[in-house]
């Protein structure tokens, strides 16, 4: 049997009518909900409607709020802080990402900072924005502690993303979009369920030892990427997201699904290069996608049909999901359905083919 | 019986005093041997003074030009593009540093792309500059050829590297320095002429296959950290640093050892933000403080006696080198030794205590 197939633009419709049953205003509804659709049809599920849910429930909790805007606390030159106000990550990240686009269209380049905001989803839904926009957009942001310092035993860190989206022409867009870590908890948790076994440098055990054992793992701390070359990556985010625009750092950063009492307090850090600046921009991508073709001629390793460029295996995935539908795992559908009965939303819309 | 030990400030003078010899004003000799120095002062041997000899080599050659000052091709609100006119990269890149520094002082932020540089050593010599001004820095390099894209097994990025630097008060700054390769060809070279294993993570063998034969990882290629991630970061280097600037890029890299025809057409970026813009620097100064020992609290892993911060083992080699002087290589001492002979240049005097 096929799994279930979910019509993007319907889920997208689904999800915002589901956040203004919660008092989100019809815009700020669209933008979230397009943030989690993004990552689904991208496959990224971890950071797609699975996380609905649980935002609906931080507004109703009062530890998300929707009463003030985000807004613009500094502004000088080309850069910039926002303060989120503790609004939807999603909605803060986009207002924020549109002061960099037009900080950067004045001044070539464009610095915006973030403080009180949440959870904001994957960093791809802001560099396809940019893409478009013809600017190379990095965006860094911190994250609840997970992950220990090089020689620690204890979460300090999160898994703090890093992402870079520059346009190429023909080709598809570059799109690195990556946790400092070398796994999400997710997989790990997964492993866990499935009584699998994981490889040693994932993750440490509460005690600092390297363990294959996923259920060890899930109590003691993630593994940087690089060993302490991930962890000078996960601190360097931390500073500019956190002590840069006077958000939370290390483990000041509170939990999205524990801590019911205080705002996340997240930061982020949006930095935008307008490209036209430098070249006009017909000829940069036509020099992306000449270096794109370049790299994907290098002679391939055994098992390796093609080299792939960051962001294309998830580019894939969503024209295919555009096109055949937005697969959901059961366990997912099951739960949005609940919370669509809950609120008298009609959730069989979505289905491809109704 | 204890290593020699040089001065370092002598070793600053008997290196510039070469550089003149090949016909660099006495100003840039100085800036160049700064560089190499301060790399032998933080114990990056690799990018010491054992690199003097190459750099003189090719100036002779002619494939490294001094009759041009690197220049401001192109300034743009908070963007500049400097041509360094092939130029020694230490030279070229402290030119662009000092005009994003004045950048970021007027609009917060600076953005300053680099075409047509050459080797310009440890990426910390300009972070360190950052630092002292009360500025953040994030500098990039490209490289020549050394490390394969996933999936594919011919050399196409260098081991570009990232740093960047963050000033502290009391407490070591953050100085994050590192090869986006797992480790740097040097210590590869260096298991084979030990006759010693390498991890397999390191390397992969001409066919593609991880090696732990360090003379079957030499002809291949270097791995990046962190599997695609590592190469996604290569890639985003080399698409600021080469074709952004409009430096070379990919394999396109020169050589700085094997090429004796071209220009290594390097290309960095200098990246700087200003403090002031954000808060008072005595006041992020003292938030950094705090948040170092936060992380230095962590409690630690069995056999590590203390949390270091990015860059401050070098920092303590670099202290300890200036008060006990600098160990060098005696293969690395010899050569040097022979090159000030060659050109009548008084090595002696840069042992400690002549
Ligand atoms: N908001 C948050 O707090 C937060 C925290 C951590 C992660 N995230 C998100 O989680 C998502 C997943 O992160 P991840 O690190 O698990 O991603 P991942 O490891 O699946 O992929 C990382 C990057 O590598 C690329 N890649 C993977 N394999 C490749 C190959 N063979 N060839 C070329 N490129 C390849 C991908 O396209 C991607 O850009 C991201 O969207 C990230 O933004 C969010
Ligand atoms: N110019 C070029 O083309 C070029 C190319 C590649 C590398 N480099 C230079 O080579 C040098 C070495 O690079 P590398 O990647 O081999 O460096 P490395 O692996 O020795 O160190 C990387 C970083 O990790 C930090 N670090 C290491 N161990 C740590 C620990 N236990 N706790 C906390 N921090 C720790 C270091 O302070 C450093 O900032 C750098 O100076 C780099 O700029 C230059």
């Amino acid at each position: 049997m096929n799994p279930l197939r979910y019509d993007w633009m319907r889920l997208e419709e689904v999800a915002a009518e589901l956040f203004t049953r919660v008092g989100v205003s019809d815009h700020h509804a669209h933008t979230v909900a397009q943030s989690l659709v993004h990552a689904d049809l991208r496959g990224i599920e971890s950071h797609g409607l699975s996380r609905l849910p649980i935002y609906m429930k931080r507004i109703e909790a009062g530890v998300v709020q929707l009463d003030q805007e985000p807004h613009i606390a500094m502004q000088n030159g080309a850069t910039a802080l926002v303060d989120g106000n503790n609004h939807l990550g999603a909605v803060v990240g986009k207002h924020a990402l549109e002061l960099a686009t037009s900080l950067a269209r004045q001044t070539g380049i464009g610095f915006v900072g973030v403080r009180h905001s949440n959870h904001f989803g994957t960093c791809s839904f802001y560099a396809e924005r940019s893409i478009e926009q013809g600017q190379i957009l990095l965006v860094l942001s911190n994250a609840p502690a997970s992950m220990a310092p090089t020689g620690g035993i204890g979460p300090f860190f999160g898994t703090n993303p890093i992402a870079v989206g520059i346009p190429a022409g023909q080709e598809a867009p570059f799109l690195l979009d990556m946790a400092t870590s070398v796994v999400a908890r997710g997989k790990i948790a997964l492993a866990a369920k499935k009584g699998e076994k994981i490889p040693v440098d994932w993750a440490i055990d509460q005690d600092g030892t390297p363990t294959n054992d996923p259920k060890l793992a899930l109590l003691g701390s993630l593994l940087p990427i690089g060993g302490a070359k991930g962890y000078g990556l996960a601190m360097f985010i931390d500073i500019l997201c956190g002590l840069l625009t006077g958000a939370a750092s290390g483990p000041g950063v509170q939990s999205l699904y524990e801590n019911w009492t205080q705002p996340q307090d997240i930061g982020h850090v949006f930095l935008t290069i307008d490209i036209e600046h430098f070249w006009p921009l017909p000829v940069f991508q036509r020099r992306m996608d000449e270096y794109i073709r370049e790299i994907k001629a290098v002679p391939k390793a055994e098992g390796a049909s093609e080299i792939l460029i960051p962001g294309e295996i998830e580019r894939r995935k969503m024209m295919d999901q555009k096109a055949q539908g937005v697969c959901l795992a059961p366990g997912i559908a099951r739960e949005l359905e609940q919370t669509c009965a809950d609120y008298g939303v009609d959730w069989g819309r979505a289905r491809v083919g109704s």
